[in-house]
């Protein structure tokens, strides 16, 4: 006998108050029917998966469950009364306009809704002294936009600090309905937002769609954008292998994109089947020493004549802040550990007299604006559906998300306060071990 | 309070004996030291993860979780001693010489294993009155396979029932480890020539890559294939969409693969975001009466001068068997639901004096060949990892799925004994209404 | 001492009268000035550029010399009095949208014509009787159709026979500047409006884009769209390849585009470089004896154990005709020469009793619908340029091709009345016989 | 009467001696016998096909014609006495795997000609101190390379000057028959080789591919690799715009290859319909000032909000030399043209007080290592086909080229000697700036 062990996260979905209306959407009530269906608000599935083969049976709270997204029997907002916002902010991500795209559609066609405003340039297009005019969305105008990369709106970091007077525009706007794409930073902008709009008593949903390229939020299984990201740079390893492997001692360095988490290195590495060496920041290594990175690199082209190097941004971090990165004032500057490690590698084969090629590659833009493959944009589409349907009944403070392969309800408060980060412990850093061959440590302890 | 239901299968997995010799690999067998480990056969995770609000305090026994694939601390097999054999049957799918390379690498490089053998043209390979010779397989032979279609050991369909004989064989070959890459009916074999390994005492593993284009397998979450499947149909239906939208009333029609399940022109509608009309085998609809299809068809002509209609092969058989298919002898014949739609519909609007211009599209090799997608090619090398895993430490008579996001090793007779179907009233019909605004139901009851 | 021969062709331009307008856009008189200039009248081309080392000098009439394209220094039309109208006809082809595009922004920007029409559904948008109204073009709807295929005018097949009431219209329109862009039957049509035009006394335009997937036309040394298709067909001999080559004798047969001329096959059996027979119209073939297909497809099968063959729609008709095409009242029917082959390749291996895979791909819509690739469409973007000055300097009855590199203007007349083919002697067959190894003859005299 | 001027170059082709051989091919040695031909040397193409309408008649000599390329019916070399051998030099460009697959195919299959030895690493692979073994080459090794990037030979800089060492080489390995595939510096090695080889009284034929992904080498209409470049480049310059496009005054700058020449960018803005400015060697133009490039910038972006800027690297170089860029020594370094741009556009913004965002992409080595698109590869293919046969017979000193659309032979002597650039006054510059409005001159004068 065995048992599922709860775990403590909380996943209370916020709600504005009763949903009463009759949707205008004709599902089936009737589970069998053989005709789809809605969704009611205790459908549930587990968060927690692990077990193991011994254990104790466990009971379970509603608050440990995750609530499933979809179209309620009941709305909240009478759709003729709904002004909605759609807002994308921070670096640019596959999908986007996709997202942007499934939201109108789904709020125009499924319940009839017409007034959509299309908020410019991030959270700076609810600022008045950026005096920018908003995009009105509808059908027409997003009919095709899928068809390209970058986000139709503009988008732009920063500004979600600035909650008062972005709740004060909303106001002004008569907007009910916000969805917020964007990253950890842009979910918590949305959280701060949707407090300050329950302090002033209003009925204004906040609805975020999650967006990371890094994939390093936490409750979210897959990141929209992300298998696009995945797929642009297998092909800029591929690039980078085609280099190295046509010349003498060649090496092709990778720059990708990771700040505090390594999944698309990960994943690109298994994807490419090219790379040797992945760095990311949750696996500490070191360049000098007899199980350094230098001289495994050393020994890798001695064996082979080339070598494919990928490295996250956010990896090594350590290594380059303590003497190289205090600028005058004493502050620390961004380490460009991509610039940092072709230095390393350059001046280390010249040190003991051996001939490389080294090429590096920083391919970040280009995969950022891509256009998102097919089945990140059946992907971005249902996200946005889901979104639709939860703001419409009245959720709020939640994103979309999809965990165990159902789209959920998460509660905002959960994914910023959690980060995701690759596990050197799971399999998929195993799988990379055992792609690329390199050595389960690259530290001299 | 509430539980979470256990469901009926059995997940047991069957091994060939104790593994009692320690695994040529160096993983930790410590938790929490951030280096990559081994996998105990006692993690688990869960099958079911559907729950409710309301519910009662639930046990488990251990049939009912899933054992999670992986490399083990102690192997069953010494690998000086294994002779592997590989084997694809049945139709073509994106990914297999992804899985052929991974498992040859990691018995290579991982285990030392040297002797493998690809079997070719499938399980015909094994009939001696064939008289095929197998191919070798190492690293330099497999290094760049994943880079083209299709599978360099060629596949055939059928001879999986010729037990006795392929038996023979393999004890002919000594090969004491077998891996069949393919669907239903490729591994029904398997089990059948697993059971004829039990009844003569022999100590050969069986190990299932389920391969299934359509998705029609359970226990699956993920068919290799199927997302580079997808993206290629999304690219003919962009084709069919163009004829389409350049004539006038014009009306592209494609047919895609889906014998028994449509989820790939599910997918596809979701994807290519220009389906008006999906027909897939799990959901009935009718060609005439007020709420058939040509009617709806018509109506669409009417209000946007173009229609675009997406049919898996399995769909509407029911229609055309009646009358269209008995043959001279009164045998059923394959009725070509594609074909047949474009008859339809060609002689419905001539009746009705109504001009159209239908172009019809049947990609399916196509698809079938084509090269996998960066994130299909990683998912592909990680079962191909995990196959063989489980292999080396004994495992037998499963395949390697992913379940929940995590590689698991599931029975193969609970895998071809159930099948999987869209279900009409889950999520991914729904959004598939959505996208396209077809009717909930086209029957006229 | 040698000269370059005289050839008989016509090459004079008809114009609609002096140009004496300067033209608003601002280029350069000076020749060498390094800024960029306007293009004369008597600028020429030599078309014939054959020679041998033996010969006789030869002196050249201007009607020998092909005039440059352009924008003149001097125009016709002034901008606020032109009301042009594009015209697209026939099957679609990678790039119309793209022409399109460039004709409408020349015109628009460079000019300051702001009065342009796009005329629906090919010559069919003409006539009074199917009443379909016109789309207005400009900078903002034209700015992203290049990025899509098909036409966004729409096209149709027929309708230029109806002379008079298609120049009724354009009067009617008022229309003084057509672009028909089609093949050879829209530049018969286009010359038939001219020449009617002409007998009415009126001053309007009519230049003509050559649109002609199969490159079958002369003077044309490439049509836009071809590439792009060559790049598509491509892609499909390769999924045929990997059929073949995973199947025991697999035999990979494509048909491709090409009704009176192999210019398709021939390019992509070099570009795909796994071809074995490339059957085409220019060079007759047969099925049975010791040199026929059927005996060297055989051959091939036992020598490598798979084939793949492309052919061309329009090569072995007469292999056809005699029996099979013959309809109840006599008439003849468009042989489908794919499924022909499929059939006698089938029967034929039968009959022998050797087991084979045949595998048919038929691929055109999704040749013809493609996006124009990038360097097909910068050569569009010139085309429509080229076609925009040509209008706006009075030339008329003339085409815009590119001729031994040099943009130029052929006379229709000259166009439709020669045909292009691929001959057996030049270097183009030659290469194909060399990538495919193919026997230089496949008939038994 | 007019006729056509002749041109200095002196095109008359080296051979080793006289072809008395019966080449192994067989061919048609009949003018219309729709069978493919012999080519014989006696066949020419005129190169200058410029003429006015006013003129007089003209005389050419030999010399100012171009041989036409191909197989020749009798032959110099005993197939069975031949050892070739293929180097490829300098940097990486799409298509060098094709050649190489198409000259050892061709030789091989088609003369049979069984000793081909692939030199690595350019001309290094000559020097016996870097003691590198060639690699045999064969149908089987070569078959397929073409699926892949770069050169399966490998590839350096330079070496080329050292003609005694590598001739001495060449004679040591018994090679007769060199095919240098390279640019400039590799022809001009190339050149001198044959020169040694002449001296030396051997007789060694030196085939010429030439390989210049900037398109800068005279008398070849279209070099291999170029139009897979522009492919990719187009897409990086997509990327630019679409991070443009989504930012506040956001501006996209490419670096694009192009030391000497504009091609690759101006195709490349051709090709995208994208750009708002294109900087290129070959046309000057300034940073300030009203008519300079910033002030441009500001009007542009005051217009649109964004802006997309290609520029060459080889543009502007006179910009940066004067204070930027000596070095302590006093020697002229390389000046970065994208990264100064960059700098120089930043701080003119700061200045004025306008905030813009600018992404600067460096795509380099994704576009040199990228495959072939399919048109260049039947590119290639003839490129390499004719390259043997031209060897077969004895050729040398010569490359292989296309001019106008006829693949000839042209002396190494009149290619090293005379480069190709974008001319200001060409209707390819005077369509990059109706493509992108810029202005027709960016200096102040």
């Amino acid at each position: 006998m065995l048992s599922i062990m709860a775990t403590e996260p909380d996943f209370t979905v916020d709600t504005l108050g009763k949903a009463k209306i009759p949707s205008p959407i004709t599902y089936s009530t009737v589970e069998g029917d053989a005709i789809a269906s809605y969704v009611r608000d205790d459908e549930r599935v587990l968060y927690d998966i692990e077990a193991d083969v011994q254990g104790e049976s466990k009971a379970y709270t509603p608050a440990q469950l995750l609530q499933k997204a979809g179209p309620r029997q009941k709305i909240y907002f009478s759709p003729s009364h709904v002004h909605a916002a759609i807002v994308t902010c921070g670096g640019l991500c596959p999908g986007l306009n996709d997202v942007i795209r499934a939201i109108t559609r789904c709020l125009w066609y499924r319940y009839g809704v017409h007034r959509i405003s299309g908020v410019r340039y991030g959270y700076q297009g609810f600022l008045p002294e950026q005096n920018i005019p908003t995009m009105e969305l509808n059908p027409t105008v997003v009919d095709d936009i899928h068809k390209i990369g970058g986000t139709v709106l503009g988008s732009s970091r920063g500004g979600g600090d600035q909650t008062e007077a972005i709740v004060d525009t909303i106001e002004r706007m008569n907007v009910n309905m916000l969805f917020a794409i964007g990253g950890d930073g842009t979910q918590k902008g949305a959280l701060s937002i949707a407090e300050e709009i329950e302090r002033r008593g209003l009925k204004i949903s906040v609805i975020g769609v999650p967006k990371t390229i890094d994939n390093d939020l936490a409750f979210i299984q897959r990141s929209f954008g992300f298998e696009t990201a995945v797929a642009e740079a297998t092909g800029t390893v591929s690039s980078a292998h085609t280099e190295a492997h046509s010349a003498i001692n060649g090496i092709g360095l990778v720059k990708l994109m990771g700040r505090d988490s390594g999944f698309i290195a990960a994943h690109t590495a298994l994807a490419s089947h090219e790379a040797n060496f992945v760095l990311i920041p949750e696996v500490r290594f070191e360049l000098d020493g007899p199980n350094g990175l230098l001289e495994h690199l050393k020994k890798r082209l001695e064996r082979s004549g080339h070598a494919v190097v990928i490295v996250a941004e956010g990896a090594g971090q350590e290594l380059i802040t303590a003497s190289d990165l205090t600028d005058a004032s004493g502050n620390r500057k961004l380490a460009d550990i991509g610039v940092y490690l072709k230095g390393q590698i350059t001046s280390y084969f010249k040190k003991i007299g051996m001939s490389v090629n080294l090429k590096y590659i920083d391919p970040s833009y280009i995969i950022r604006s891509a256009v998102a493959a097919p089945t990140d944009s059946l992907y971005c589409s249902r996200l946005g559906n889901n979104a639709a349907h939860a703001a419409m009944s009245g959720k709020t403070k939640i994103i979309i998300s999809q965990v165990n392969n159902v789209f959920v309800h998460v509660p905002i408060q959960m994914v910023v306060s959690t980060p995701n980060r690759v596990d050197p412990e799971s399999s998929l850093w195993r799988d990379v071990i055992e792609s690329t061959h390199q050595p389960l440590t690259m530290t001299n302890e």
